[in-house]
Protein backbone atom coordinates (compact mmCIF):
# COMPACT_ATOMS: atom_id res chain seq x y z
CA UNK A 1 0.00 0.00 0.00
CA UNK A 2 1.80 3.02 -1.09
CA UNK A 3 0.66 6.76 0.15
CA UNK A 4 2.40 9.06 2.12
CA UNK A 5 0.22 8.17 5.33
CA UNK A 6 1.40 5.00 5.34
CA UNK A 7 3.99 5.82 8.45
CA UNK A 8 1.43 7.33 10.67
CA UNK A 9 0.90 5.60 13.95
CA UNK A 10 -2.20 3.56 14.24
CA UNK A 11 -3.84 5.73 16.96
CA UNK A 12 -3.62 9.37 15.05
CA UNK A 13 -5.06 7.27 11.80
CA UNK A 14 -7.91 6.25 13.88
CA UNK A 15 -8.44 9.26 14.51
CA UNK A 16 -8.05 10.70 11.48
CA UNK A 17 -10.92 8.14 10.07
CA UNK A 18 -13.14 8.82 12.83
CA UNK A 19 -12.71 12.99 12.55
CA UNK A 20 -13.70 12.03 8.78
CA UNK A 21 -16.49 10.11 9.72
CA UNK A 22 -18.15 12.36 12.05
CA UNK A 23 -18.07 15.09 9.63
CA UNK A 24 -19.61 12.96 6.80
CA UNK A 25 -22.31 11.18 9.19
CA UNK A 26 -23.21 15.02 10.43
CA UNK A 27 -23.83 16.29 6.79
CA UNK A 28 -25.20 13.23 5.32
CA UNK A 29 -27.05 11.32 8.37
CA UNK A 30 -26.61 7.70 8.80
CA UNK A 31 -28.70 6.13 5.82
CA UNK A 32 -26.97 8.24 2.85
CA UNK A 33 -23.58 8.14 4.23
CA UNK A 34 -20.94 6.15 1.76
CA UNK A 35 -18.15 4.51 3.30
CA UNK A 36 -16.55 5.35 -0.18
CA UNK A 37 -17.19 9.18 1.09
CA UNK A 38 -15.65 8.87 4.56
CA UNK A 39 -12.57 6.63 2.92
CA UNK A 40 -11.94 9.68 0.62
CA UNK A 41 -12.55 12.18 3.26
CA UNK A 42 -9.86 10.28 5.20
CA UNK A 43 -7.56 9.93 2.82
CA UNK A 44 -7.48 5.90 3.07
CA UNK A 45 -8.35 3.41 1.10
CA UNK A 46 -11.92 1.64 1.72
CA UNK A 47 -10.53 -1.97 2.64
CA UNK A 48 -8.55 0.20 4.95
CA UNK A 49 -11.25 1.65 6.55
CA UNK A 50 -13.09 -1.76 6.29
CA UNK A 51 -10.46 -3.34 8.42
CA UNK A 52 -10.13 -0.54 11.23
CA UNK A 53 -13.92 -0.18 11.82
CA UNK A 54 -15.61 -3.42 10.78
CA UNK A 55 -18.68 -1.75 8.87
CA UNK A 56 -20.47 1.04 8.58
CA UNK A 57 -22.18 0.51 12.21
CA UNK A 58 -19.30 -0.44 13.98
CA UNK A 59 -17.71 3.13 12.53
CA UNK A 60 -20.56 4.62 13.25
CA UNK A 61 -21.23 3.82 17.08
CA UNK A 62 -16.74 4.54 17.37
CA UNK A 63 -17.99 8.00 16.49
CA UNK A 64 -21.13 8.47 19.02
CA UNK A 65 -18.54 6.67 21.51
CA UNK A 66 -15.78 9.10 20.96
CA UNK A 67 -18.25 12.65 20.16
CA UNK A 68 -20.08 11.27 23.50
CA UNK A 69 -16.57 10.78 25.47
CA UNK A 70 -15.59 14.59 24.82
CA UNK A 71 -19.40 16.03 25.41
CA UNK A 72 -18.96 14.65 28.90
CA UNK A 73 -15.49 15.42 29.26
CA UNK A 74 -16.30 19.05 28.65
CA UNK A 75 -19.29 19.27 30.50
CA UNK A 76 -16.97 17.89 33.45
CA UNK A 77 -15.31 21.33 33.50
CA UNK A 78 -18.20 22.73 35.53
CA UNK A 79 -18.03 19.88 38.24
CA UNK A 80 -15.16 21.14 39.74
CA UNK A 81 -15.49 21.28 43.95
CA UNK A 82 -13.87 24.31 44.08
CA UNK A 83 -16.79 25.94 42.60
CA UNK A 84 -20.15 27.25 44.55
CA UNK A 85 -22.74 24.89 43.29
CA UNK A 86 -24.57 28.15 41.74
CA UNK A 87 -21.29 28.44 39.47
CA UNK A 88 -20.76 25.07 39.12
CA UNK A 89 -24.16 25.03 37.25
CA UNK A 90 -23.71 28.05 35.21
CA UNK A 91 -20.50 26.52 34.33
CA UNK A 92 -22.16 23.54 33.09
CA UNK A 93 -24.67 24.98 31.16
CA UNK A 94 -22.71 27.36 29.22
CA UNK A 95 -19.44 24.61 28.67
CA UNK A 96 -22.16 22.64 27.30
CA UNK A 97 -23.79 24.96 24.72
CA UNK A 98 -20.42 26.21 24.19
CA UNK A 99 -19.31 22.59 23.06
CA UNK A 100 -22.45 22.45 20.69
CA UNK A 101 -21.34 25.82 19.43
CA UNK A 102 -17.58 25.08 18.95
CA UNK A 103 -18.55 20.95 17.73
CA UNK A 104 -21.63 21.46 15.43
CA UNK A 105 -21.04 18.39 13.48
CA UNK A 106 -20.10 15.76 17.01
CA UNK A 107 -23.44 17.57 18.20
CA UNK A 108 -24.87 17.05 14.81
CA UNK A 109 -24.05 13.26 15.37
CA UNK A 110 -25.08 12.89 18.96
CA UNK A 111 -28.39 14.56 18.62
CA UNK A 112 -29.90 14.36 15.46
CA UNK A 113 -28.40 11.28 13.66
CA UNK A 114 -27.91 8.87 16.31
CA UNK A 115 -31.33 9.27 17.60
CA UNK A 116 -32.77 9.32 14.62
CA UNK A 117 -31.43 5.48 14.25
CA UNK A 118 -33.48 3.17 16.38
CA UNK A 119 -30.41 0.76 16.89
CA UNK A 120 -28.43 3.45 18.54
CA UNK A 121 -31.07 5.21 20.71
CA UNK A 122 -30.10 3.49 23.61
CA UNK A 123 -26.51 5.08 23.36
CA UNK A 124 -27.73 8.23 23.47
CA UNK A 125 -30.47 7.47 25.84
CA UNK A 126 -27.32 6.09 28.48
CA UNK A 127 -25.47 9.38 27.86
CA UNK A 128 -28.48 11.20 28.54
CA UNK A 129 -29.05 9.65 31.76
CA UNK A 130 -25.86 9.95 33.28
CA UNK A 131 -26.17 13.91 32.49
CA UNK A 132 -29.75 13.81 33.99
CA UNK A 133 -28.06 12.34 36.88
CA UNK A 134 -25.29 14.74 37.47
CA UNK A 135 -27.75 17.87 36.86
CA UNK A 136 -30.09 16.17 39.56
CA UNK A 137 -26.98 15.88 41.69
CA UNK A 138 -25.77 19.79 41.38
CA UNK A 139 -29.59 21.15 41.88
CA UNK A 140 -29.78 18.91 45.19
CA UNK A 141 -26.69 20.57 46.67
CA UNK A 142 -26.77 23.45 45.05
CA UNK A 143 -30.42 24.83 46.42
CA UNK A 144 -32.32 25.59 49.81
CA UNK A 145 -35.58 25.13 47.84
CA UNK A 146 -37.74 21.95 49.44
CA UNK A 147 -37.91 19.45 46.87
CA UNK A 148 -38.40 15.95 46.99
CA UNK A 149 -36.08 13.88 45.06
CA UNK A 150 -38.48 13.20 42.18
CA UNK A 151 -38.43 16.46 41.49
CA UNK A 152 -34.72 17.23 41.62
CA UNK A 153 -34.66 14.24 38.80
CA UNK A 154 -37.60 15.72 37.15
CA UNK A 155 -36.14 19.16 37.09
CA UNK A 156 -33.11 17.49 35.98
CA UNK A 157 -34.92 16.08 32.85
CA UNK A 158 -36.30 19.45 32.19
CA UNK A 159 -33.36 21.06 32.35
CA UNK A 160 -31.63 18.70 29.85
CA UNK A 161 -34.18 18.91 27.68
CA UNK A 162 -34.32 22.57 27.24
CA UNK A 163 -30.68 22.43 26.96
CA UNK A 164 -31.05 19.75 23.92
CA UNK A 165 -33.27 21.59 22.63
CA UNK A 166 -31.14 25.22 22.89
CA UNK A 167 -28.43 23.62 21.81
CA UNK A 168 -29.96 22.08 18.60
CA UNK A 169 -31.14 25.89 17.69
CA UNK A 170 -27.98 26.73 18.13
CA UNK A 171 -26.05 24.80 15.67
CA UNK A 172 -28.82 26.40 13.52
CA UNK A 173 -28.11 30.14 13.97
CA UNK A 174 -26.04 32.34 15.94
CA UNK A 175 -27.38 33.11 19.09
CA UNK A 176 -25.09 34.44 21.93
CA UNK A 177 -24.35 32.62 24.25
CA UNK A 178 -24.28 34.49 27.10
CA UNK A 179 -27.96 35.21 26.77
CA UNK A 180 -28.57 31.55 25.97
CA UNK A 181 -26.86 30.34 29.56
CA UNK A 182 -28.32 33.02 31.19
CA UNK A 183 -32.02 31.51 29.99
CA UNK A 184 -30.96 28.12 30.78
CA UNK A 185 -29.57 28.98 34.30
CA UNK A 186 -32.57 30.37 34.90
CA UNK A 187 -35.38 28.53 34.24
CA UNK A 188 -33.07 25.91 36.74
CA UNK A 189 -32.51 28.21 39.53
CA UNK A 190 -36.09 29.62 39.30
CA UNK A 191 -38.06 26.90 38.47
CA UNK A 192 -37.49 24.73 41.31
CA UNK A 193 -39.62 26.75 42.92
CA UNK A 194 -42.22 26.36 41.02
CA UNK A 195 -45.35 28.45 41.10
CA UNK A 196 -46.34 27.34 44.39
CA UNK A 197 -44.11 30.05 45.98
CA UNK A 198 -43.72 32.86 43.84
CA UNK A 199 -46.16 34.75 42.40
CA UNK A 200 -47.05 36.20 38.91
CA UNK A 201 -47.19 39.77 40.73
CA UNK A 202 -43.84 39.25 42.04
CA UNK A 203 -42.37 38.26 39.07
CA UNK A 204 -43.91 41.38 37.35
CA UNK A 205 -41.86 43.10 39.77
CA UNK A 206 -38.77 41.69 38.48
CA UNK A 207 -38.79 42.86 35.29
CA UNK B 1 -65.49 -9.37 0.54
CA UNK B 2 -67.01 -11.67 3.63
CA UNK B 3 -67.21 -10.19 7.18
CA UNK B 4 -69.27 -8.04 9.54
CA UNK B 5 -67.18 -5.24 9.12
CA UNK B 6 -68.57 -4.42 5.80
CA UNK B 7 -70.71 -1.99 6.07
CA UNK B 8 -69.20 0.32 8.43
CA UNK B 9 -69.01 3.82 7.21
CA UNK B 10 -65.22 4.47 5.03
CA UNK B 11 -64.44 7.32 7.85
CA UNK B 12 -65.21 4.99 10.77
CA UNK B 13 -63.02 1.78 9.22
CA UNK B 14 -60.18 4.46 8.45
CA UNK B 15 -60.19 5.42 11.98
CA UNK B 16 -60.69 1.33 12.97
CA UNK B 17 -57.08 1.13 10.92
CA UNK B 18 -55.56 4.05 12.43
CA UNK B 19 -56.00 3.49 16.09
CA UNK B 20 -54.74 0.03 15.41
CA UNK B 21 -51.35 0.94 13.52
CA UNK B 22 -51.21 3.86 16.34
CA UNK B 23 -51.31 1.15 18.72
CA UNK B 24 -48.32 -1.28 16.97
CA UNK B 25 -46.28 1.46 15.85
CA UNK B 26 -46.09 2.49 19.10
CA UNK B 27 -45.25 -0.68 20.59
CA UNK B 28 -42.70 -2.15 18.06
CA UNK B 29 -41.08 1.18 16.26
CA UNK B 30 -40.67 1.88 12.43
CA UNK B 31 -38.92 -0.88 10.94
CA UNK B 32 -40.17 -3.78 13.11
CA UNK B 33 -43.95 -3.13 12.66
CA UNK B 34 -45.44 -5.58 9.98
CA UNK B 35 -48.16 -4.85 8.05
CA UNK B 36 -49.88 -8.19 8.45
CA UNK B 37 -50.09 -7.04 12.60
CA UNK B 38 -51.77 -4.22 12.08
CA UNK B 39 -54.23 -5.68 9.34
CA UNK B 40 -55.24 -8.49 11.92
CA UNK B 41 -55.49 -5.43 15.10
CA UNK B 42 -57.80 -3.87 12.95
CA UNK B 43 -59.65 -6.88 12.14
CA UNK B 44 -59.49 -6.47 8.32
CA UNK B 45 -57.43 -8.20 5.36
CA UNK B 46 -54.33 -6.98 4.72
CA UNK B 47 -55.25 -6.45 0.89
CA UNK B 48 -57.58 -3.70 1.76
CA UNK B 49 -55.02 -1.76 4.24
CA UNK B 50 -52.77 -1.58 1.49
CA UNK B 51 -56.12 -0.26 -0.82
CA UNK B 52 -56.76 2.25 2.16
CA UNK B 53 -53.37 3.32 2.45
CA UNK B 54 -50.86 2.51 -0.02
CA UNK B 55 -48.04 1.66 1.47
CA UNK B 56 -46.62 1.46 5.36
CA UNK B 57 -44.79 4.77 4.94
CA UNK B 58 -47.82 6.29 3.54
CA UNK B 59 -49.97 4.66 6.81
CA UNK B 60 -47.57 6.04 9.31
CA UNK B 61 -47.53 9.37 7.78
CA UNK B 62 -51.39 9.12 8.24
CA UNK B 63 -50.87 7.92 12.24
CA UNK B 64 -48.42 10.77 13.04
CA UNK B 65 -50.61 13.39 10.87
CA UNK B 66 -53.46 12.52 12.67
CA UNK B 67 -51.88 12.18 16.14
CA UNK B 68 -50.37 15.30 15.44
CA UNK B 69 -53.58 17.07 15.14
CA UNK B 70 -55.12 15.59 18.31
CA UNK B 71 -52.00 16.83 20.31
CA UNK B 72 -52.12 19.88 18.69
CA UNK B 73 -55.77 20.32 19.19
CA UNK B 74 -55.58 19.59 22.92
CA UNK B 75 -53.16 22.08 23.64
CA UNK B 76 -55.64 24.87 21.77
CA UNK B 77 -57.72 24.10 25.05
CA UNK B 78 -54.96 26.40 27.10
CA UNK B 79 -55.02 29.31 24.23
CA UNK B 80 -58.43 30.77 25.75
CA UNK B 81 -58.51 34.22 25.06
CA UNK B 82 -60.75 34.74 28.68
CA UNK B 83 -57.98 33.13 30.56
CA UNK B 84 -55.43 35.32 31.92
CA UNK B 85 -52.25 34.70 29.42
CA UNK B 86 -50.40 33.58 33.10
CA UNK B 87 -53.30 30.86 32.75
CA UNK B 88 -53.18 30.01 29.85
CA UNK B 89 -49.42 28.89 29.95
CA UNK B 90 -50.51 26.86 32.98
CA UNK B 91 -53.18 25.27 30.85
CA UNK B 92 -51.05 24.52 28.03
CA UNK B 93 -48.36 22.81 29.97
CA UNK B 94 -51.28 20.72 32.07
CA UNK B 95 -52.95 20.01 28.50
CA UNK B 96 -49.61 19.25 27.17
CA UNK B 97 -48.46 16.60 30.08
CA UNK B 98 -52.16 15.83 30.79
CA UNK B 99 -52.85 14.29 26.56
CA UNK B 100 -49.16 12.38 26.68
CA UNK B 101 -50.35 11.02 29.84
CA UNK B 102 -53.83 9.44 28.67
CA UNK B 103 -52.61 9.17 25.06
CA UNK B 104 -49.29 7.13 25.55
CA UNK B 105 -48.85 5.31 22.53
CA UNK B 106 -49.55 8.33 20.46
CA UNK B 107 -47.02 10.47 21.72
CA UNK B 108 -44.87 6.90 21.26
CA UNK B 109 -45.63 7.16 17.73
CA UNK B 110 -45.28 10.93 17.64
CA UNK B 111 -42.30 11.39 19.89
CA UNK B 112 -40.05 8.36 19.86
CA UNK B 113 -40.83 6.67 16.37
CA UNK B 114 -41.23 9.34 14.32
CA UNK B 115 -38.15 11.07 15.30
CA UNK B 116 -36.29 7.54 15.07
CA UNK B 117 -37.60 7.57 11.23
CA UNK B 118 -35.24 10.28 9.20
CA UNK B 119 -37.66 10.80 6.58
CA UNK B 120 -40.48 11.37 9.28
CA UNK B 121 -38.23 14.22 11.47
CA UNK B 122 -39.41 16.36 8.89
CA UNK B 123 -43.44 16.24 9.98
CA UNK B 124 -42.43 16.54 13.60
CA UNK B 125 -40.49 19.50 12.96
CA UNK B 126 -43.41 21.07 11.37
CA UNK B 127 -45.54 20.05 14.85
CA UNK B 128 -43.04 21.39 17.39
CA UNK B 129 -41.97 24.64 15.36
CA UNK B 130 -46.02 25.25 15.01
CA UNK B 131 -46.00 24.57 18.75
CA UNK B 132 -42.73 27.25 19.98
CA UNK B 133 -44.30 29.81 17.82
CA UNK B 134 -47.61 29.32 20.18
CA UNK B 135 -45.70 29.34 23.36
CA UNK B 136 -43.38 32.43 22.01
CA UNK B 137 -46.43 34.53 21.37
CA UNK B 138 -47.89 33.45 25.25
CA UNK B 139 -44.68 34.85 26.81
CA UNK B 140 -44.73 37.52 24.48
CA UNK B 141 -48.09 39.00 25.45
CA UNK B 142 -47.77 37.31 29.18
CA UNK B 143 -45.15 38.67 30.88
CA UNK B 144 -43.66 42.22 31.77
CA UNK B 145 -40.37 41.00 31.80
CA UNK B 146 -38.15 42.84 29.30
CA UNK B 147 -37.02 40.87 26.90
CA UNK B 148 -36.17 40.65 23.27
CA UNK B 149 -38.02 38.56 20.62
CA UNK B 150 -35.13 36.31 20.24
CA UNK B 151 -35.20 35.52 24.13
CA UNK B 152 -39.08 34.74 23.69
CA UNK B 153 -37.85 32.41 21.05
CA UNK B 154 -35.45 30.83 22.32
CA UNK B 155 -37.24 30.64 25.60
CA UNK B 156 -40.17 28.74 23.94
CA UNK B 157 -37.82 26.39 22.22
CA UNK B 158 -36.15 25.77 26.28
CA UNK B 159 -39.89 25.36 27.08
CA UNK B 160 -40.85 22.90 24.67
CA UNK B 161 -37.99 20.94 24.89
CA UNK B 162 -38.35 20.99 28.84
CA UNK B 163 -41.98 19.57 28.27
CA UNK B 164 -41.05 17.08 25.57
CA UNK B 165 -38.50 15.25 27.99
CA UNK B 166 -41.09 15.47 31.44
CA UNK B 167 -43.57 14.15 28.84
CA UNK B 168 -41.35 11.11 27.53
CA UNK B 169 -40.82 10.73 31.44
CA UNK B 170 -44.57 10.76 32.04
CA UNK B 171 -44.54 8.14 29.49
CA UNK B 172 -42.39 5.70 31.64
CA UNK B 173 -44.01 5.98 35.13
CA UNK B 174 -46.42 7.56 37.27
CA UNK B 175 -45.32 11.18 37.87
CA UNK B 176 -47.93 13.54 39.31
CA UNK B 177 -49.30 15.54 36.65
CA UNK B 178 -49.88 18.56 38.76
CA UNK B 179 -46.01 18.74 40.17
CA UNK B 180 -44.69 17.99 36.60
CA UNK B 181 -46.84 21.13 35.51
CA UNK B 182 -45.66 23.50 38.42
CA UNK B 183 -41.86 22.40 37.78
CA UNK B 184 -42.35 23.25 33.92
CA UNK B 185 -44.65 26.25 34.76
CA UNK B 186 -42.01 27.83 37.10
CA UNK B 187 -39.25 26.80 34.80
CA UNK B 188 -40.70 29.31 31.78
CA UNK B 189 -42.31 32.07 34.19
CA UNK B 190 -39.20 32.59 36.28
CA UNK B 191 -36.73 31.34 33.94
CA UNK B 192 -37.19 34.49 31.93
CA UNK B 193 -35.73 36.35 34.19
CA UNK B 194 -32.64 34.65 33.91
CA UNK B 195 -29.47 35.72 35.99
CA UNK B 196 -29.21 39.18 35.44
CA UNK B 197 -32.36 40.60 37.60
CA UNK B 198 -32.69 37.87 40.22
CA UNK B 199 -29.88 36.99 42.64
CA UNK B 200 -29.02 33.76 44.38
CA UNK B 201 -29.68 34.95 48.07
CA UNK B 202 -33.33 35.87 46.44
CA UNK B 203 -34.10 32.51 45.51
CA UNK B 204 -32.86 31.11 48.58
CA UNK B 205 -35.46 33.03 50.41
CA UNK B 206 -38.16 31.81 48.83
CA UNK B 207 -37.45 28.08 49.95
Amino acid sequence: MAGGTKRLPRAVREQQMLDAAVAVFAEKGFRETAMDTIAAAANISKPMLYLYYGSKDELFAACVNREGSRFIEAMSTGFDPNLKQRDQARTVIYEFLHFVDTNRASWRVLYRVATAQSNFTAIVDASRARLIEMIADLLRRGTTVEATETDFELMAVALVGAGEAVADRITEGDIDLDSATDLVFGMGWHGLAGDKKVTGEHVSQIG
